[in-house]
């Protein structure tokens, strides 16, 4: 038997259940269009993701790059379901890292990953786990939401984006929270998204998190920061670590006084080529 | 670069966005757990699919076949997303004729394939779309449903499975069918699939369909040929064609004296290889 004509090479990945379709294109040669992107993500039509990964050099994505990005840097091309261009992704700067090295294309250890918030290091474990860092976490006072009949608290936090952590004693995993949970506008003039903590052990805290324009997701990079220094505060900490348990998977997150990092698992489901008809199909936006 | 250690060859595929992960298997080697199924299914963690149809030759099955399966024969074991064992899917058969064919497996024309249902005739036309005998479809009588406040009265139709086909003048791109229709359980005592039927034209109906057990989907191969003996009889006539128009596409169904037939598009998205770690993973049930 053989495989039909082919069209581009592509991986299938997940970081704690939020997936990817990852495309090598080292010298930015694809024609990513919009459709493309909506097709591949299509889960039904297409292969199905939450969103595309394009892996290419800095030098050749052809679009003004953030300051000191080395041209040579591998960059992750992060775009939307919906084709839209997104900055950053903490779970799937994840499997873009596992990916450079289970390929080949770079070594384990501290890996550099160009996005369009920045170059972030990274670090590939040789169990194949992945710590990003994800930059700076800030508190700005506290907020409140209502959700599933109930009135939370929470710190309202700055991780890049805005996120209300509100930590609680419910058992989250039960929460109805499929409706948007309520916001104050004036503190939150573009939305937020909402973490619901629930503190499980002495490092240890469990999170829902409804996603702004999005909904209920099976896991928010950003948002297990925020739930983590939302944890550290309610134990009257301002730095350290938590474990937290999302519906995806689990994750560690260490809060420091100039950074934070998150540490979780990438998977890697499988590699193969796209049908060349059906890449054909989606070239024109 | 390089792909990482491969698992078994996949491939991905969808008749009117109905989807399936093919594996193909000629000899009856992979060992394909129900956890396997379920994970290769599960849209985040997996490839993401309606059901696993795995490519094998009738001889190389472990289990008995319906008499006069001649051992050569390809045979389409399918799964349900639930690790299930299913007889028969009248979209699933046309993506797997095609896989056979694009893969150079079988020759393009008329192609036998081995199903739990029996051996089902199939032809794999020069343009892609497949024709594959659906099996004698009759009517017994009337019943009615409720859906979206309003009353329908439907014929009761069996395609080897029960139907409800309620021809309408309302447009059913409207309808609100998320929650089930009604059903008389003394005339459906094991449930049944509704078909919503709105004429659009002398020899063309559109079609929404609620599956039992599922809830609405974008195609339902069974439910085309109810709907098209459903438009038939409402037109005066109890054989003829008619071009059937649902959410995933468009297909073409035959009603003639002794059986039926289904004609429509078979798409391969992509070729490739399981990650053998993700593989070995669900190995156990």
């Amino acid at each position: 038997m053989s495989d039909p004509p082919a069209g581009p090479r592509y991986a299938k990945g997940h970081g704690t259940e939020n997936d990817f379709v990852l495309l090598p294109d080292p010298d930015g040669e694809l024609k990513l269009t919009g459709a493309r992107v909506r097709a591949l993500c299509d889960r039904r039509r297409g292969l199905g993701a939450d969103g595309v990964l394009r892996v290419v050099r800095a030098g050749g994505l052809d679009e003004e790059l953030p300051g000191g990005t080395n041209p040579d840097t591998w960059f992750m091309d992060y775009r939307n379901a919906d084709g839209s261009v997104a900055e950053m992704c903490g779970n799937g700067v994840r499997v873009f890292a596992r990916y450079l090295v289970e390929t080949g294309l770079a070594a384990r250890g501290d890996l550099p990953v160009g996005t369009r918030a920045g170059v972030r290091a990274t670090h590939v474990h040789d169990d194949g786990r992945v710590t990003v860092d994800m930059g700076p976490v800030t508190a700005h006072g506290l907020s409140t939401t209502r959700a599933d009949g109930h009135e939370f608290s929470g710190l309202v936090i700055d991780v890049g984006n805005p996120h209300l952590a509100c930590v609680t004693e419910l058992d989250v995993r039960t929460l109805e929270i499929t409706a948007a949970p309520t916001h104050d506008p004036a503190v939150f003039p573009h939305g937020v998204n909402v973490e619901f903590v629930q503190p499980v052990g002495p490092d240890r805290v469990r999170m829902r998190v409804h996603e702004r324009g999005v909904g209920e997701t099976r896991s928010c990079g950003t948002g297990t920061v925020a739930a983590t220094l939302a944890g550290l505060r309610a134990a009257g900490a301002d730095t350290g670590l938590r474990t937290v348990e999302v519906p995806g998977g689990t994750v560690e997150v260490e809060v420091t006084p100039t950074t934070s990092t998150l540490t979780g698992p990438a998977v890697l489901v499988a590699h193969g080529r796209l049908d060349a008809d059906w890449w054909e199909r989606y070239e024109s936006d």
